[in-house]
C-alpha cells in the first residue's frame, strides 16, 4: 500500500504478457457510462502498465483493444476475451462495459493477465441488479456511527466537497459493481429534511451527475412526516389525499432536477422517526402511497424494516425485539407496490458481531426486497480494531434458510437474484457505508477491504472471505513475487481478526454487552435495565433469554429445519447458543466443557490472538510507508487494550457471579 | 407561594403589633450597603405592611424605626431590639445591619413579632466569616449540574444578563447572610479563561457592582496554566519566576477593575484540570505563588482539595479514591500562606447520597479551610425529585470529628469558626448553587428550601433541619393561621423526602449505582469498570469495599474514637456500612434481619414512601396557584417513576446475584 487514499488501486507496475498490445483501443459509440469506462481502462493502463492508450476511431485500424457493448445475458454482465494479439471487453450494456473493464484491470494488477499468459475468456454477470451503499451522513457534516473523519459530501448544512476526491469515490464504488448510493442519512432531521426541496435539489443534481457516468444513481433519504413538516399540512397520515398529492408534487419536482434518481430511502415508525403507525396505518399503507408518487419517473421506494419497540421495559418478558421485524412485515407480504423494495437488515437485531440470520429471508414469496449490511463498524470496533467483515458475511451466504422455493436451494446466495413474484429472491445488497474525509477513507487503512469485501459479495455472494481477502491484499500491497509475502501476511491478519474480535465480545452471540450509545467497549449490563429491548439476564447460575417455544418462540418464525436446530441447544450452531437459549454456566458445549469455562477460554484467546495481530503487524515495519505503517500501530495498540478490557471485565463479571475460578489458573481480576 | 419567583419573600400581608410604629425610619449615615439596608427595610415593610415608612434625617423626630451600626462584637453581628414603641435594628457593621433588617423582616413575615408582641431583644452573629455560593456557570449560558435553566450571568460567550433579576438574586443571596460568589464554573474552559482580561473585566466589575451594595464580593475561577495558555509563557510553573510575575501582573491589572474581588477559585489537578503537579510541584507551590500575586490587593486564594487519580484502573484494588484528599493534603498542613484557604468537600467522595465526612476536617491546625457542599442536586435528583438537602448537613454539622483540639467540642458545628492558627476551625462554607434562569430560579419550587437552607446553616450550623424547613415553608407559603396547614404539610413533604431519597438509592453508603455522566436514576454497575475510582465490587455472596486497616486503611484517617468505630461493623452507622465495609449479603444488621433483606425493605419502602408524597402534593390542588401546583406535580411524577426504576433495578440486581427472593413476598422482577 503506496498511498492509502489509492485502496485497491495502487499506482503498482505489471508486466503485461507478449501476445497482449494494449496501445490502441477502439471503443464502440455510448453514453456517458461508455465514455469513463475507455477512459478508466486508459487511466488504468497508465496506472499499472506505465503507458496511455491511443484511441481510434475505426476497427481497421487493428486496434489492440476493444470496448463494446453487444449481447443478451444478464445486465450489467460482461465478457473478457483475447483472440490472438487483442483483448476485447463486451458489456452488455454500458454499466456492464465499465464493470468488465475495472476486473480486467484488477487482473491484471493481480498478475492474473500475465499468469494467464494473455489469454482470457471471462463471463461474469451480477448475482443481483441492485447493489447499494448507505451513507449516514448529516448535513452538519457528522457522520452517524461514522470513524473515518467528517462527511464526504455535506459541511455546515450546505453540500460541501472536492468533486475530484468524489470522482475518486465514485470510481472505487463502480470498481466493484456498486450502482446505487444514497447520500444522506436515514435519520433525516433538520436541515437535511431539505433535501427534496429547492432549497438544495440543485446541489443534489450536481452531485448525481458526478456518480451519473460510473453508473451510479442517487437515492435520497426522506422524512415521513415531510408534508406537516415542510409541507405544513395538518397530518402526514399516508391515505390523506392531500398527504399523496404533496409527495406526487415533491416526487415531480426532485424528478425535474433528477430525472434518473433511484428513488427514496425510508426509515418509518423506527427509533423515533415518524411513520404511518402515528396515523394507525400499515407500513404498506405508507410504501404504498410514496410509491405511487415515484412510480411515474421509475423510481423505487427502499423501505427499511428496522421496526421494533425501542421503548420496551426491561420487567416484560413478553416482549423479544428479535421477533419485531418478522411479526410487523410478513403479514404484509404481497401488499406492497411493485415499486417497494424492503431493506431488511442481515439479523433480527442490529448489526452484532454475530447474530442469526433473519427468518424474513426465504420466508417472502411476494414482496421486493434487500439485504442490508453494515460495513461502517458501529459494534465491530469503530475502525480502531481491526475486524474483518466479510469472514461474517461469508456465513450469511452460507446460511441455509430452509426455504427452497423452486430454485437451486436455500442458501442466501442461492436466493440472491432479480426480482420474480412466487420466489423468495434477494434483489440485492444495501450497506452502511464506512468511509470519511479521512486520507485513507475509512480511518483504519486495513478497513478499506470491508469495503471492498462488500462490493464484491454484493457482486457475487459465492465468494470466500478467504478469496477477497487474498483479492483485495494483493491489488493494496502488490502482488508481484517481492510484495506477496507482505500481501499474504496481511491476508492473513484480515482472516485472524473476525474470530479474534468474536471471541473478546459479547460471547457466543448473546449480544449487546457494548458500552451504550458508542457501541465502543465492553459494558456488560448496560442495556440490561434499558428500553432497547436487548437483555441478557445474567444471573447467578445462567444467562440467556430462552427464544425457543418454550420462551419466547422465536425460533418458529425459521423454517422448520432450522426451527428444530436452532431450538435444540445440543444442535444450534455453537456461536449462536445465547441468542437461542437461556443456558447454565456449567452447560457442557462439544468440548466437553462448561459454558462459563468456554467463556473463559475465548476471552483469553480473543485477547492473545490480538496480541499476536500486533506482532505481526510490527514485522511490516520496512515493508510499508511509514505513514501507513505508524497509523495502523497505534490502532493496533488502542485494539490491544480494547481487547483487554473485554476479556477482564467479560471474566471478573462471571468470575463474581459464580466465584468459580479458570480451570487453568490464568488471572482474573476479582 | 403565590409567585415563586419572589422565594422566600413573598407578598404576604401581616399583622403588626400595637406597639410598633414603623412608618418612621432614622438610618445613621453609611456607605451603600447601609443604604441597602435601609432600602430593604422599607421594601420588606411595604410586602408585608402595605406601606412604606418615611425616612427622617434626625432622631429627634422620634423615629419609630432606628438603623445604626455600633457595637463592638463578630463582624457580620446585630442586635434587634424594642424600646416603647420603637424598632433598634445595630449592626455591628454594614453588612451586620442589612442582615439585621433581614432577619426582622424574616419575623416578622413569620408572625414571630405578632406573637411576641412587638417586644423582641435578638442579637445574632455569624458562626463563621466566609458564606460563599459557587456558581458552575459556563460562559455559552450552560451550567454544569444546572437543572433550573441557562446560565444567570452568561451567554453566547459574554456577559448577558437582566439586571433586575440579578438584584432580585443578590437580594435573596444577602437575606441568608451569603457574602462571596464565585461566578463561573471551576472548570475553566474556552472564554472563561480570558475573564481575568481586559476582553470581559469592564463586564465583570458590572456585575460586581450589582453585588456590592449587598454586601457580596465577587470571586472568579482561574485556569491554573493561564500563563501558558493566555499569556503565551512556555510553563505555567509556579515556581518559574516568569509565571509568578505574570500573576502579579493579572492580579494587578483585576483589581484595577474591580478593587474588592474577594480572591480566585482554583481547581488545579482535578478531573483533567492542569495544576502545580504537572511541574512536578506541591499544591501549596501552586496557592502560594497565587496567594502572593493577591496579597498586596486583599484577596484570597480558594484551593479546591478535590484532587485524587482520575484515571484508575478498577483491576487495581490498592488504590482509594476516598483517601486522596486526606492524602494529598494532610502532609502540607502548615505550608500554606496565610491568604490560602482550601476549599474541601463534605465528604470524600463527591456530593453523594450519603457519605462520611471527610477525615481533613478537625484534622487541619494549621491551614484555613472551608467546607464544600452541593445545592444542586447533580446526585440526588437533578431538581426533578424532590430531596430536601439539609436533611443530610444537619447529619455532617452534628458528626464529631473527635478532634476537640481545646475547643467546646469536636462535632463540626463546634469547628466552625473564624480562624485562629493552632485551631481547627472551618472558616465557612461554599456550596454549588442551584439556581438559573428557570422563573421559579430551581426549577423544582421546593428546591428553592436548599439554597435557603444552605443560607441558614453557612450562618448558623446549628439549626435543625426541622426548623429550617418549618421556617422557609412559612415564609414562602404564608404564616397566618389559614395557611399554616399547608405549610406545615410542605415542610413535612421536604422532611420526608430526604429519607426516601436515600431509601431507593445506592443502599447503606455504597454510593455511585447512578447512571454515568448524567448522574441521574439507576446504573447500578455503570461505575464499576471505569476509571472514576468508585467500585462496590459487589459478587455473588458480598458487597462493598473494605476500607478498614484489613483493607484499604482509610478509616485510620480519622481521630482514633472514630477509626475505631468505622472500622467495627457492629458499631458503623447503618448508613455509612456499606462505605466502609465489604459484608456479605447474610450479614445480619440491627433490626435482625440481613443485608439483603434490608436492602429489599429500603427499597420497596423508598418507592412507598415517594408514591405516599405524591398523593400529598396532589393534596394541595386547591390551596395553590395553579403553575406552582402543576409544575411541581409533573416533577413528582418524574420521580416516582425514577423511584420504581431504582427500587426495580437494586432489588432486581441483588436477587440475580443471590436468587433469594424478599421475606415478604413482594415482587421482584428476574
Amino acid at each position: 500500500m503506496l498511498d492509502e487514499y489509492n485502496c485497491w488501486m495502487q499506482q503498482i507496475r505489471q508486466n503485461l504478457p507478449a501476445n497482449l498490445v494494449l496501445d490502441t483501443v477502439f471503443a464502440e459509440k455510448g453514453g456517458e457510462i461508455a465514455v469513463t469506462a475507455v477512459n478508466e481502462f486508459c487511466l488504468g493502463i497508465q496506472r499499472l502498465l506505465g503507458f496511455s492508450p491511443v484511441i481510434v476511431t475505426a476497427t481497421n485500424e487493428n486496434p489492440g483493444v476493444i470496448l463494446r457493448i453487444a449481447g443478451n445475458n444478464a445486465p450489467n454482465s460482461f465478457t473478457i476475451k483475447t483472440s490472438e494479439n487483442s483483448l476485447i471487453i463486451t458489456g452488455r450494456d454500458e454499466p456492464g462495459l465499465l464493470y468488465g473493464v475495472f476486473r480486467f484491470l484488477f487482473l491484471l494488477a493481480q498478475g492474473e493477465v500475465h499468469k494467464a499468459q494473455g489469454r482470457l475468456d471471462i463471463t461474469e454477470e451480477p448475482a443481483s441488479p441492485l447493489r447499494m451503499i448507505n451513507h449516514w451522513d448529516n448535513l452538519d457534516g457528522t457522520v452517524e456511527r461514522g470513524y473515518a473523519g467528517p462527511s464526504l459530501f455535506f459541511r455546515d448544512n450546505r453540500f460541501h466537497y472536492d468533486k475530484d476526491r468524489i470522482t475518486d469515490y465514485a470510481r472505487l464504488l463502480a470498481s466493484l459493481g456498486i450502482n446505487r448510493i444514497s447520500i444522506n442519512n436515514v435519520n433525516v432531521r433538520g436541515s437535511a429534511k431539505l433535501l427534496i426541496t429547492e432549497d438544495y435539489l440543485g446541489e443534489v443534481a450536481a452531485l448525481a451527475a458526478i456518480f451519473r457516468p460510473f453508473g451510479i444513481r442517487l437515492l435520497l433519504s426522506i422524512n415521513f412526516s415531510a408534508p406537516w413538516s415542510l409541507g405544513k399540512l395538518p397530518t402526514a397520515d399516508p391515505l390523506d389525499s392531500a398527504v399523496a398529492a404533496w409527495w406526487k408534487d415533491c416526487s415531480d419536482l426532485v424528478y425535474r432536477y433528477i430525472p434518473d434518481l433511484a428513488g427514496f430511502l425510508v426509515k418509518a415508525d423506527s427509533e423515533g422517526e415518524p411513520g404511518p403507525f402515528q396515523y394507525g396505518r400499515s407500513h404498506a399503507d405508507g410504501a404504498n402511497m410514496l410509491a405511487k408518487a415515484l412510480k411515474p419517473h421509475g423510481g423505487d421506494v427502499i423501505w427499511r424494516c428496522f421496526v421494533y419497540n425501542c421503548t420496551q421495559d426491561w420487567r416484560d418478558h413478553s416482549l423479544d425485539r428479535a421477533r419485531a421485524a418478522y411479526d410487523h412485515f410478513m403479514p404484509l407480504d404481497g401488499t406492497f407496490d411493485d415499486n417497494v423494495i424492503l431493506q431488511i437488515k442481515h439479523g433480527p437485531y442490529d448489526f452484532q458481531v454475530r447474530e442469526p440470520v433473519t427468518p424474513l429471508f426465504g420466508a417472502f414469496q411476494k414482496t421486493r426486497h434487500i439485504m442490508e449490511l453494515q460495513i461502517t463498524q458501529e459494534y465491530t470496533g469503530h475502525q480502531i480494531d481491526l475486524c474483518y467483515l466479510p469472514w461474517f458475511w461469508q456465513d450469511i451466504m452460507e446460511f441455509d434458510t430452509g426455504h427452497a422455493s423452486g430454485l437451486a436451494g436455500g442458501r442466501i446466495k442461492d436466493l440472491v437474484g432479480p426480482y420474480k413474484e412466487g420466489c423468495s429472491y434477494i434483489e440485492g445488497f444495501a450497506a452502511v457505508v464506512n468511509v470519511g474525509c479521512d486520507h485513507n477513507w475509512t480511518g483504519h487503512c486495513l478497513a478499506q477491504a470491508n469495503l471492498y469485501g462488500y462490493g464484491r459479495l454484493a457482486w457475487n455472494p459465492g465468494l470466500s472471505a478467504q478469496a477477497i481477502a487474498h483479492e483485495w491484499s494483493r491489488l493494496s500491497f502488490g502482488s508481484d513475487p517481492s510484495a506477496q509475502p507482505l500481501a499474504d501476511s496481511v491476508a492473513g491478519l484480515l482472516l485472524q481478526s473476525y474470530p479474534a474480535f468474536e471471541k473478546y465480545n459479547a460471547p457466543f452471540g448473546v449480544c449487546f454487552m457494548v458500552t451504550p450509545h458508542t457501541h465502543y467497549g465492553p459494558n456488560i449490563e448496560g442495556y440490561e435495565f434499558s428500553r432497547w429491548g436487548t437483555y441478557h439476564r445474567a444471573d447467578a447460575h445462567a444467562i440467556g433469554i430462552d427464544r425457543t417455544p418454550t420462551g419466547t418462540g422465536y425460533t418458529s418464525q425459521y423454517s422448520a429445519p432450522n426451527a428444530a436446530v436452532f431450538a435444540d441447544p445440543a444442535r444450534c450452531p455453537e456461536n449462536l447458543l445465547l441468542f437461542f437459549h437461556r443456558l447454565r454456566y456449567d452447560f457442557i458445549m462439544k468440548n466437553g466443557e462448561t459454558l462459563l469455562q468456554n467463556i473463559y477460554n475465548t476471552h483469553f484467546e480473543g485477547y492473545d490472538e490480538t496480541a499476536a495481530m500486533l506482532e505481526t503487524w510490527k514485522g511490516f515495519r520496512t515493508s510499508l510507508p511509514v505513514e501507513v505503517y505508524q497509523s495502523a500501530l497505534s490502532l493496533f495498540e488502542r485494539q490491544l487494550e480494547n481487547a483487554r478490557e473485554w476479556r477482564d471485565q467479560i471474566n471478573t463479571y462471571f468470575y463474581r457471579k459464580t466465584g468459580i475460578p479458570d480451570k487453568k489458573g490464568r488471572k482474573i481480576f476479582d
